[in-house]
Order: structure tokens, then sequence, then C-alpha cells
């Protein structure tokens, strides 16, 4: 794409068209400039198939922010939508409505509230909360979208890998197979949500991380075809960076002649003054070969010396790859411990498109209208019920036990008060029968999960650096029950409604019904 | 992310860290200016689970070239690669290496060729050859396989939708479940392999197609919470898009409010002298709905309104819903040839992620270098035989068979002409024992795949437009043997070498194998 495309593909025209024709019918109606307010929440977990997140990490909100300052309406833009015409060759956007749009397509109206990125975050919890003028609301559904959705699936699976992985270093390597520029969305959230570094030179710089990486088979077949070695090759790299010295072992036989040859390397660097950084093991068993590896590293002298794996990497791959070393490294005189503790995690593919489950459904519903100064709930009615959003204003609390564990998120309406209520039912979302009840002092902690964070366009918040984000989830992961961190079918964190909120729901799904019944009557 | 920041993060730094070490190594041992040949190829067809592509459509190709023309090294990227240091704190680029990317980061003397965008395309088959300057040729690899990779993979999804869909309109809707910006690539890949518009408003007026949508249920919900009703919000949609009328009709309840509303204001325009299109169903059960609500809209005189259907549609799904209505239609006197042929699709998430399978492992391997003027082939091997590439310059070839089927690609030697022997020696690519022989009179054609696209850095290639691109998939498509197109377990097509490239191929591993003996026995 050009440079000028790139404008108008980037730009406030990053929507779904029906956005647009919603848009120009609430004009027409008069109703575009009526404060609404639509809540963003997803409505499960990634299931990757065989295993399942309990649990996901809140990410995006910064670079939607970013978006959402530079994008309105060009000229350019106008142009285009002019040019549109519908099945009879009639335009689509009337002139009327392209002037409104000109002068107000941007979202100063817009006001937001967000729960940090970071965070541990549970389904049907409102993650984004966006008051405005319905066109603009309207119109800001989809990127707004785009940028939460996959930078929490990436933050999520990120996590999860890390968990797996014991907390040793993890380096993202997902730019080659990331789907075109979403790479860089991805290596953001990966170090959120996970990674220590990637290799992703660019967003690296841009992010304040420096990128990571030493180099790939090529230059061993490079010296290989000119007549030289794998040796030669090793030869060369430590002779430019003596310091940074880490080798890719498996181009030609990783235990017969990539390993060998770099601890040869490695005992030239030591004579010189320099320690060797490690190995890559990019191919084949690496449970077994990282044994093999390692004792030859001990037995050389080396015993210190990272061992980078990568090679479609996961969270059950890691997962499988500690479990195997355990039971085999004692056979061969290698210490289990010590080796995990000397693996690094090179991870591209699977983390960068969340292999198994690549996107998340992330939503933005329609839940209040503000109708001459008065705040009216939305309801939408599916026919599966878990579907139906939570109307009206209201406040996240997440509730901690007496570990200090999260137990539940509780929505409540918005002048409720949960920390003032003797008893707190917790009801289940959706089903009836289902609630528990929790006396005020079982609870440790109430804590309020929303922040503002735009007060009309005006951003009222400090965004928090990549380093306190991470400790946020640091702090937020730990605090769950070791079973919502398990990596297969994870315990279900409760997330639950206030009774009030509650029976406010089902008495606006009941009136919606009974209007449904009333329209199809008048049609009959 | 900032404008600036984004030039950062999107130029010549779009790629990864050992690109730059190596670069600096060469650079270091003077071998950065030496004549190379990459292949760009994949080694695999998505394999979706429980189905499987029997073939690919190339995409992305304009995109890189897009790409290459604009990216070069800026002084703001110098400063920042200036400013990285490594493990000791020392820097890890050096001023004299930096200097020359400054003067030399771009890629003008890259030569290209590369399989056009929209044909069908098979793993192992050098989609994309480079030769250029080993330095620049390297760093392209990550941005190169980062833009085809992901377009080629959703191409191919589309493709798959739109045969499922036995080529009935097919809208691409996911660009809010999108990886971030990877959105506009995925969809222009989608419009190249089967979709027929998008709803992505700024990718379509870039592309020239006209963006596709209508309305969302936010907006019957709106009208309910201001006490007016699914009817109401339908009325006035039709009030102001009377020629372009498509409703949602699952807000509340398909068959009970939203069919019989949608019906009641298609009379309406009617009277009006207007043609409704249609309505979309977007949960449920959409083989049954889908039923149900053509035989009231036939009762009611609209046999020819569009039935959109939305909701997490792929290939299976369709094939699902396609049978299902076979089946059921009947038993509810619904001709279901006629209702399949006034299905439209529009697919979201499954097609713009490629559920399934949601990143191609494309691969860019050295395969030749130039050394005083002589080209020397370059070899890397694997301990899984499949991952060892094929060696030095090649043609690409694809045979017909006297029914004008496609019936193998075959990889030669660039001197060697298969139209010239007797009788072809189709080897495969890894089994020795495995070949099958064509004699020349039972090829209908041989055509060569591979065009010149850059000459040292220029254009030398027409770039066809999407409409040609999609042309050329059709034909390509018809040409596949039905078997190879089933959506399930399809047969593997050919990709063979010839005798004397399989040959060489052997004899290079061999010698390699050998080295690296070589190399052990030294170190021991």
């Amino acid at each position: 794409m050009k440079t000028e495309e790139r404008k108008l593909a980037e730009g406030i025209l990053l929507t779904d068209e029906y956005q647009l024709t919603m848009a120009q019918l609430y004009f027409r109606m008069g109703l575009h400039e009526k404060l609404v307010q639509f809540d963003h929440f997803f409505r499960s977990y990634p299931d990757y198939g065989l295993h399942q997140a309990g649990y996901c990490i809140n990410a995006g909100l910064e670079w939607l922010l970013d978006w959402m300052q530079t994008a309105h309406c060009r000229l350019e833009d106008i142009r285009f939508l002019r040019k549109q015409t519908g099945r009879t060759g009639q335009r689509v956007f009337s002139d009327d409505f392209l002037e409104w749009l000109e002068q107000n397509g941007n979202f100063e109206g817009i006001s937001m509230q967000a729960i940090p990125e970071g965070r541990v975050v549970h389904p049907n919890v409102p993650l984004t909360v966006v008051q405005g003028p319905l066109a603009m609301a309207q119109i800001l559904e989809t990127s707004l979208l785009n940028h939460l959705n996959y930078q929490t699936l990436i933050a999520t699976k990120a996590a999860r890998i890390h968990d797996s992985g014991r907390g040793q270093l993890m380096l993202e390597f997902g730019l080659r197979r990331a789907h075109d520029l979403g790479a860089n969305a991805g290596a953001r959230a990966a170090l959120i949500g996970g990674a220590d570094f990637s290799s992703n030179v660019g967003i690296s710089h841009v992010l304040g991380f420096p990128p990571k990486g030493t180099h790939a088979h090529s230059m061993v077949q490079l010296f290989i075809a000119l007549d030289g070695s794998e040796l030669d090759a090793f030869q060369a790299y430590a002779d430019v960076y003596p310091d940074d010295c880490l080798l890719l072992v498996d181009t030609i036989d990783t235990l017969e002649s990539g390993v060998p040859n770099a601890i040869k390397v490695f005992e030239q660097l030591r004579r010189k003054g320099h320690e060797p950084v490690g190995i890559r093991l990019d191919s084949g068993d690496l449970a077994y070969l990282s044994i093999q590896a390692a004792k030859m590293l001990d037995q050389a002298g080396f015993p210190d010396t990272s061992i980078v794996l990568s090679n479609n990497l996961d969270e059950l791959v890691i997962w499988q790859i500690l479990t195997q070393i355990q039971q085999e490294a004692p056979r061969y005189d290698v210490d289990p411990e010590h080796l995990i503790n000397r693996l690094v995690y090179g991870v591209g593919t699977r983390l960068i498109v969340s292999w198994g489950e690549p996107a998340l459904g992330g939503v933005y519903k329609l839940v209040a209208v503000c109708d001459e100064g008065k705040w009216l709930p939305a309801i939408k009615i599916s026919e599966t019920p878990a579907k139906t959003p939570n109307p009206g204003h209201k406040r996240v609390w997440r509730l901690y036990d007496h570990r200090g564990n999260a137990t539940a998120d509780l929505l409540s309406e918005d002048d409720e008060d949960p920390r003032k209520m003797e008893c707190i039912r917790l009801r289940h979302p959706t089903r009836p029968t289902q609630y528990r009840e929790l006396p005020r002092e079982s609870v440790s902690e109430f804590e309020l999960l929303l922040v503002e964070v735009l007060d009309q366009g005006k951003l009222v918040y400090e965004l928090p650096t990549i380093e306190e984000m991470r400790d946020r989830r640091l702090t937020d992961v730990d605090r769950l029950d070791p079973g919502v961190r398990r990596l297969m079918n994870p315990h279900i964190y409760h997330v639950s409604l206030t009774e009030r909120l509650w029976q406010h729901k089902q008495s606006l799904v009941k009136e919606a019904l009974g209007q449904a019944n009333k329209d199809v009557e008048s049609v009959v």
C-alpha cells in the first residue's frame, strides 16, 4: 500500500460500512448527537482446543487512544464517501451528512473508562466503557475492537507461555509469521503479557527494549557454500561479537557438529577473556537435545551458558519439554533443575497468532441511551441468554478473600456499593438458580477496576509504562487461585451480578419480549 | 503508536535483530555485497484440523514491493541502532557499519522473480526468488515473509470459502477481529482469494471496491430504548435507504419479530416503488432459520430478496448449512436450490484470521552464492529431510495433462528444459524411491510460473489489478483436479524435481555431511 493510501485505510475510515450508514440514519433522524453508552467486553476466555485460558490480560488501550487522538475526517475521506453509490446508482451519503461528518468526524466528544493494561480480566466484565454522541460512538466500535481484541489475545497467550516456562527469559520471535503489520501490536502485547524482549527491531526501539537476535542458519550455509565450514562461521561470529556470542547449532547436525564446534569457539573466547552466552536449538527433540547439549557444555566447563530453545514453542510444548527433561536428564547425569534454569524460550508463530484460538471475540454493545437528560438502559435479547449484555451504567468490583486472592468480579449498578451490604449475593449472569452469598466480613478487599481515561476526548489518565503494566500483571496473576492459572481445564473464576442488576436485567428482557410480541400482533 | 514511532516501526527496521547482526558480520568480513540468491516458499498447505487445503492462492506481492520501494535507512533509524548496547555495555553496531547502512540501507540492488498474485501455488515451489547483495537480501527476509505469508494464508482461506459457498456473493466482515492493522492486508487478500466485497471502508476505497454494510443490532436496540420498536427501526432504515434496504432480523426474535417486521417494511417499500434487498441472519440455526425466513418471504411475495448469513461462518459451516438446507427445505415446501441461490455469506473472524491454521510457514532460504563470478549452490541439511531446501538457480514449470488440468509443478535446474525431454522423470522432492515418468506427449502444456518483477530494484513488471488476479485464480482453480479442491483430505498435488536437480541436491547433502564430520574430527 502506498503512503497516501495508508492514510485513507488507517484513519477514521478504519471502520465498517454499517457504522457510517447507521450514523447517517441517526443524523437524518436527529439522533446523531444523543448521548449513549457502549460497553466493550469479551464473552469467553480463549479456548485453544486441548487447553483453555482461565484468565485474560488486558492490553491495547494506549494504542487505541493514540488512534483516537489522530483519526478524524479529512477532506480526502469525505471525497471517497461522496463517490460511493448504492444499488441503483444513487449516492449513499448525502451532502448534509458529509458536511456534518467533516466538522464532527472525530472523537473529541467521547468519554471513556477502562481497566488498565496488564490487568487480569474476565468474561462479561466491561473492559472499556464509552460514553459519547451516538454517531461517533458508533463509528468508533470497529476500530476499538480491532485495537483491543488482538492485543488482549496476545498478552493472554504470552502470560500463559511465561507461566509455563516458569518465568525463564522469553523472547518474542513472531514477526515473519504475524498478520502483516499486526506484528507490531502483537510484539507490544507480548511484552506486556510475558515476553522479556522481542526480535522485532523497530517496535523494540519504539517501546524502549533492546531487540534480541544473533544469527540464522543462512550464515552457516553461506560459509559452507564459500568452501568454509560451520566452525568458520562460528569463529567469525565470535570475532565480531565476543561478548554476545550465542550460536545456532543445528544447521548441519546438532550433537555431531553444532555443539562441538560451539564449544571449540567458546574455549577460544574464554582464552581471550570473554565469556560465551550460549547456544540455540531450533529443530529436533528439544528436550533430548538440550540434555545432551547441557552435558557436553558442562563437561567442557560451560555450565552457565544459556540454552535457547525455539521452533513452534507454546505453553503446552514447553510444559512437555520440561516434563521430559525432569524425567530424562537424570539418566544422563544432568541435573534437571540446573538445566531448566539455563533455558531461554524463543517463541514465534504460536505466540504472535495465538495458535489454537487466533481471535478474541470482544464485542461493543449499546447499554444505555440518554433521553432528555435521563439515562435509559438498552437491552439486546439473544436466543443464547449468555449473549444478552448487562444493561445500563455499572461499576466493576474485584473482591478478594482472606488469603488476598481474587475471588470474584462483581458488576453492580452505578449507585450500588457492595461494601455497604451485609451479605453480598453474587448472581450468575445468566442462570437464574445459580448464585452464592458472601458475608461482608469474608471479603478482605473491594477494588474498583475501571478508571477514568477520557473526559470529552481529553486524556485524564496517566498512561502506565510497559514495566508498570508487567508489574501489574505479575501481581494480578499472583493473586489468582492456582486452579484458575492451570493450563488445561482451569477453574472457572466467578463473574457475577448484584441482585439489583440481575433483577433489572430480567425485567428489561421481559419488557423487550413483550414489545416484540406487540409488534408481531400488529403485523399479523 | 504515534505517527513518528510508526515510521520507525514500519520502515526498514521492520526486521529481526539477527538480520542486522549478520549484516554487520558480513560487512566486517567483506562479504556484505556478495551476490546471493534466496528462495521464498512454504513447506506445507494449511491444515485446519478437521480439514486441509490442497492448494494455496498466492498473494501479497504488490504490497511487499510498495514497502521495498519506500523502506530505507533514515538518520532516525541509525540513531536508534547507534544507541543499542550489548551484554557488557559495548555498542552492538559500529560506526563504519552504520555509515555503510545509512548509504546502502535500501533495496535498490535487489532483483526478484515471483509467481503472480492470484495464482494457485503449492509447497516447496519458489514463489519469490531474490537475488542481490548479501546484507540487504538478508535484511529483507523478515519483511518479505511478513508481507507474503499472511496474504497467501487469507487468499487461500477465501478461495476455500468461496468454493464451499458455490460462488455465491461473499462479503469480508473481519476488521474487528483481525490482528490489528493486519486487517487491511487481510481484506485485500480476501478480495483476491474469493470475497466479492468487504465491510472495511478505508481499504475498500483504496482498492476500488464499494464497502458493504447496512445496520447492526445496536440500531434496533436504540429505537427500543427510546420507546420505539424494531419495526420503527426498520422503517427508519427503509426511509433513509429505500433502494438498499437490507434488514438485520435477529435482535429480538428472528421468526416471531424480525422477519415479520421486515416483510411489513418491504411491503411499504414496494408500494412506494422500491424493491427491498433482503434480510440478514446473524444467530441461531442459520439453515433452519433461512428455510423459515425464505418460506415467509416467498409467501409474502418476495422470492428474490437476498438472505445474508453471518456468525462464525467458514468453509465447513457453509458446507453444513447447505447440506442441511438440501435435506430439510423440501419438508417445508421450500425449494433448496432456489434458497441456496439467494444466499449471501458475510464471513468475518474465521476468514480474517484463517481459523484452524492462523499462520503460513513460509520460509526464505539461501540457495546460491556468487563467488568470483561463479554461482555456487548453498545447502542446509535438516534432521527432517523435507526441510532441506532445493539448492541453486531453478525454473518452475507447471505441467498440464490432456484434459487441460494441472498435473504437476516441476522444479528444474536453470538451464534445463523439460519440453525437450522425451520422457520426464518427476522425482519426489525427498523420497529417493518415489518418482513417476511422463512421456513428453502426455503433457499438453508447459508453463513457466516465475516472472521477472524487479531488476536491480527497478520494477519491470506490470502489476495486475485485483480483478485480473481474481480471473487468474478462477482459471487456476478450475484447472485443478476436483480431488485437489476437496475441503477434507484433498488429493496431494505433485511437486517434483527433475532427475538432474534431484541428483545435484543429493550430492550437495553428502558433501555437507562430509564437511561436518571433518570439522568434528578436528575438534575431537
